[in-house]
């Protein structure tokens, strides 16, 4: 049931005179947060934020910029609008059953002053919730702009004048699969550079720049997770610093042209987010970039079921010389080559028998999907990324029977999981699209996961340009019009659009599990995620990790987990996602059955969370609700220091026991020396325990907790 | 029936030594051409071509570089194959209902000389018909290149020493709307020159460049037309000039970064080719290029029906200040706008009752079809051409009561033609296209007219880089899978892939008849284009003009069409094309509803052709006989000078009486001053008859032969 409770109040009229600064001010509904917002002597919009009666955002301006018209000075207040909402709304899918979406609103209709020759009209509009503000441009339709080639925005977050911890990962316009850098202004250019050349895909930006979410940790200290929420039509935006200021503007994403976007009017910008508190659990609480996103456009969403998976696909990454093409013999092109007359490599894991174990492996262990990588023709040569056509996606390589494997799997309960990867070929998958979509449907697949590595084409574009946002909205409505659940990698990062779009259950969107095979993640990536990138929403993050010591795959493989087994069984509560892997290989499940069977257990749709403990990059306690039953489980995860988890169970129902399965670290557990060593145990539990766990080095705990 | 012939003589093996020249040579059937080829003292694969003992092509270099090989230097001959062809087939529709195939052909085979480090391989395929050469590059599976960022070709066309007389439009990458140029290499930059600025949408090239195809002719005279074939997978091809050295070589339209193609290999090239004769009308009877291009490939084409049409058209061009737009709101935006809230302009024809009075004018008439422009949302800006979404193509104008059209066309036994124009986002149109076409076939539409007005979207290409290329290619054969005719404007020239796809039933391509109200085209332009851009395959000029002043009109116009009435009659014999218009309004065709009499019998699909009298821009004079009965059609046009037609009628089958009905100028008739000055005649002929035509200036003369 949803409740809502708007309160209009009456619209102030400000009929003002050009050349004279004037402000409005708004408070959060709990007054935490204190908005100031107007036009300065140039008419150039600005606000400022106070948090707790303390300045968070000192005055920034406001505006943007295109080729046929300024929005960024000039401007008089022509009126304001308030008005206090206070409602809530239910997700397909989530970490809470209910989400409450209360704010103050004001919005500020400015208009050019008196005798401007074209004047132009803009409201800025701002949210001002209990854990944070957001605003967005909203361009109306008006006589003296139609049309805007976009070059810039002049937004701007003025922090200063105190230096501030900055968690982020350089500005690049093609990925984002980076680890966080744990900086300071005066530090961040130095920072910054040491990453260049660091990844094959990156397009990096010429000047000082980080991407979004950004989290910065003020003196004070207040923890603040700066984004934007319902990116659509619009190129994504990344941060440009300017250290000795202590301030970020914001870059939007060009394309290779050099233009930021192209609009019609009207026309509403993404927002641009600003989530802040001093209980750093507060950030990871947050719904206010969800809040802020389109309700469901979905009208019938009984289709969409959150799952956990296996894949056929860390069997490539670890080595063992296993690769997604059939064949060895690269030059294969696909709609030409007889792949039937091609020799089979003998290592291509997407053949029918392997990929059966998986199922079996799936129907035994009560796991929803698997997922196959490699089963398409084109992977011969697909480093190659300049192709006009890279690959096919209705034609299954020879070893790869689609429809007995379709069939086995439904009779075993199981749904096959398509993958798509495009080689950052947008135009060619969107020449394919409709018949890609067709053929999974025809072949009983309902969810797919996309992939874009490599330069995109149209070679006009980037990952995060306007058409690639264009493109990623335009998959999601074709397969939510055909009924598919779409896990995309390597997409513009999300911005809540999850919440539109339902279907869209994950993306990867950062560096991910995989890297764990490619130089490994420290500990601290996983405390740091959910601060940032899973502001947007989930994370298709692949944890499930139980072989951490990559060298058990021979072929000279030395990299080495970030992870205590048992913090992998944690990472299932702090990286929640409705399409969740379980990445390792069926093989080393069976090896640790007893700790598996967290992974059979654990849900991936909640009722409630409660963040019980989190520090960025050090630590994350998280207890959650199933929502199919009255079950509770808890996750906490340290970094590379050992720890003592205070986990208060006083979220239980009074009164009542309950049963904990604790999946923990042994004592002499550490993830650079005993990754493996794990402890099970039971304990009956009340909502006055309060637990005192005890985490490895890079290790976690993982509990199930219930009712007796 | 098809008949084949081919004669395999042996293969001969020539294991060369580096540094030496080598030549290998063929003559044409008939002994008329001799073509000379191998490779120079550098390496450097060459040919030349004599003409009946007479150099036409001196030595010119062929080849093709891209970054990661060079296919143009250091070969040596590995072997060469030769073989004879005399074969026919059956055209789907054309100007013959059977077509010979007949060459003789040599393919090299170079290699790299012995010894190079990273040896390449390469095979020039020559044909060699009665009528000229076509010529192409094939790349094969080779250990040293797979890939190819493909930087430009080193075909050369030597011409050479003489001055020529050159029939040629200006290089350009987006355009090819041009009146020609008559002039010669010596006056070529000069005239090239005098083009800039005259076309909106032009990208002209910034070298001494001309488009194909290109009409030579030589001292001697010999007519030559250099053009290509089976343009597919690979950028359009421009010629840039050496004047000096009256040479062309082979400029190919790279895409914004600069790169031409992206290659995979085996690939091979269009054709290049050269048609020459030194009697004139053999360029017009050529089929060479549709002989090169590959058969058909669509299995059942007995939905595809030549036809005539009328539409709702001219009289948005022609002033009256009507609109494409239903609206005068510049601002509505497709899907978003609600548009039944407009009001309507009340000057926008493709309104339900207007398209009813050309649906009842076909039906009167026995018109097969009514095409309508401006029937869907997003014409009310589309002048601005920069929107990621200019158009739905499933959305209809409050007006345009599409189901009731439908039926009422349907009860008429008319079929109505669709219209998508993209504006040029070529990738938006991809994005709707499966939709698209489902909606015309759900709505009675089997053919389409596509336009790509405006600089292309993606912003990577040009109208004629490779990727767009390959747009048209996915849209024709989206088409035929959908059963659906095409008419593409604004599209790469045609190359004679209709052959292959013969859905694909016309193409603008050229300056068409259009532009008889923006400044006019002069009567030589449709003597020229027959020798030019009809090579590559029918174009839809939009002839049938009957009234000439657009003064008619009002609201200003003075612009005056090159031509006489009944040289538009003429125009349905001397432009032949399976999808014809007649494009003038109804009202125009009551008023001279005899004239239009011809315009209703003259069929569009045609079993013999004969070309009886012909010279570029000056004259033209053709009998065609229809393909679905005994008549014959015999059409003239000249210049603006008036000349009398010598019309031979011995191919009429001997001792046959027919009666010729003549639409020919009145006496006083001249297309400058007295343009709308016909008459129409019968007489008795038969195959001793040879007519002394008087054509007025600017005018023509159309007939219909019926056996007696």
């Amino acid at each position: 049931m949803k409740k809502s409770n708007i309160l209009l109040l009456p619209a102030l009229l400000i009929l003002a005179m050009a050349g004279s600064a004037e402000a409005e001010s708004i408070s959060s509904p709990s007054g935490n947060f204190r908005l100031e917002t107007g036009v300065d002597e140039t008419g150039t919009p600005f606000y400022s934020l106070d948090y707790k009666g303390r300045k968070l955002v000192d005055k920034s301006t406001l505006g943007l910029v295109a080729d046929e018209a300024a929005f960024d000075k000039g401007f008089v207040i022509a009126a304001t609008d308030t008005v206090s909402v206070d409602r809530s709304w239910e997700p397909v899918w989530g970490e809470y059953s209910s989400i409450r979406d209360h704010f103050k609103e004001l919005a500020l209709h400015l208009e050019s002053a008196p005798g401007t020759e074209r004047p132009l009209k803009m409201t800025v509009r701002f949210r001002l919730f209990d854990d944070g503000l957001g605003f967005r441009y909203e361009l109306p339709l008006q006589d003296n702009a139609n049309y805007l080639t976009l070059r810039g925005e002049n937004t701007r977050f003025e922090l200063g004048p105190e230096d501030a911890t900055l968690f982020c990962i350089p500005g690049d316009y093609d990925t984002d699969e980076y680890l966080f850098s744990e900086t300071s202004f005066d530090k961040l250019g130095e920072a910054m550079a040491s990453y260049r050349g660091r990844h094959t895909e990156s397009q990096a930006v010429d000047c000082l720049s980080v991407q979004t979410p950004l989290l910065v940790k003020t003196a004070a200290p207040v923890y603040v997770n700066i984004h934007e929420a319902a990116l659509d039509g619009y190129p994504a935006m990344l941060l440009d610093a300017d250290a000795g200021a202590r301030s970020f503007s914001a870059h939007l994403v060009p394309d290779r042209l050099g233009v930021r976007g192209y609009l019609q009017l009207p026309f509403n910008t993404p927002w641009r987010t600003i989530i802040a508190s001093d209980d750093a659990r507060d950030i990871l609480a947050s719904q206010l970039v969800l809040n802020l996103n389109e309700p469901c456009k979905i009208e019938d969403t009984s289709w969409i079921k959150p799952m956990k998976f296996v894949g056929v696909w860390w069997e490539m990454f670890t080595g063992r010389q296993k690769t997604w093409a059939y064949s060895d013999d690269y030059r294969a092109k696909p709609g030409v080559t007889d792949y039937s007359s091609l020799p089979s490599n003998g290592r291509h894991p997407a053949n029918t028998a392997n990929v059966m174990k998986y199922i079996d492996f799936a129907a035994t262990h009560g796991i929803d999907g698997v997922l196959v990588e490699g089963w398409n023709e084109g992977w011969e040569d697909w480093a190659s990324f300049r192709k006009n056509r890279q690959f096919l996606y209705d034609r299954p390589y020879p070893d790869f029977d689609i429809d007995s494997l379709t069939s086995y799997a439904a009779s075993k309960g199981v749904k096959m999981i398509m993958h798509h990867e495009t080689a950052a070929n947008a135009a060619d998958y969107e020449r394919q699209l409709e018949r890609a979509f067709s053929y999974m449907k025809e072949k009983g697949y309902d969810a797919v996961k996309t992939g874009y590595v490599g330069a995109i084409i149209p070679r006009s574009e980037h990952h995060t340009s306007q058409w690639m946002v264009d493109h990623a909205r335009h998959v999601i409505e074709r397969a939510a019009a055909h009924k598919i659940m779409v896990d995309s990698h390597e997409a513009p990062r999300p911005t809540g659009l999850c919440r539109t779009w339902p279907n869209w259950l994950a993306q990867e969107s950062a560096r991910g599990g995989e890297f764990e095979s490619m130089g490994g993640n420290p500990p601290s990536h996983t405390c740091l995620l959910p601060f940032t990138r899973l502001k947007g929403g989930p994370m298709d993050y692949t944890p499930g990790l139980f072989e951490t010591d990559l060298s058990y795959y021979g072929e000279g493989k030395t990299d080495k987990a970030g992870t205590t087994l048992a913090r992998q069984l944690a990472l299932y509560l702090t990286m929640p996602s409705p399409m969740q892997m379980a990445c390792d290989l069926p093989e080393n499940y069976e090896r640790f059955a007893d700790a598996f069977r967290f992974i059979e257990d654990v849900p991936v749709d909640w009722s409630d969370t409660r963040y019980l403990e989190a520090e960025p990059g050090r630590y994350i306690t998280v207890a959650r609700r199933d929502k199919a039953s009255r079950d509770w489980y808890v996750g906490a995860i340290t970094d590379e220091n050992g720890r003592r988890a205070e986990i208060d169970l006083s979220f239980l129902p009074a009164g009542e026991k309950y049963t904990a399965t604790i999946y923990e670290d042994a004592p002499d557990a550490d993830y650079r020396t005993n990754p493996q060593a794990y402890r099970i145990r039971t304990a009956t539990v009340d909502s006055r325990t309060k637990l005192r766990q005890p985490l490895a080095a890079g290790g976690g705990v993982a509990m199930r907790l219930q009712p007796k």
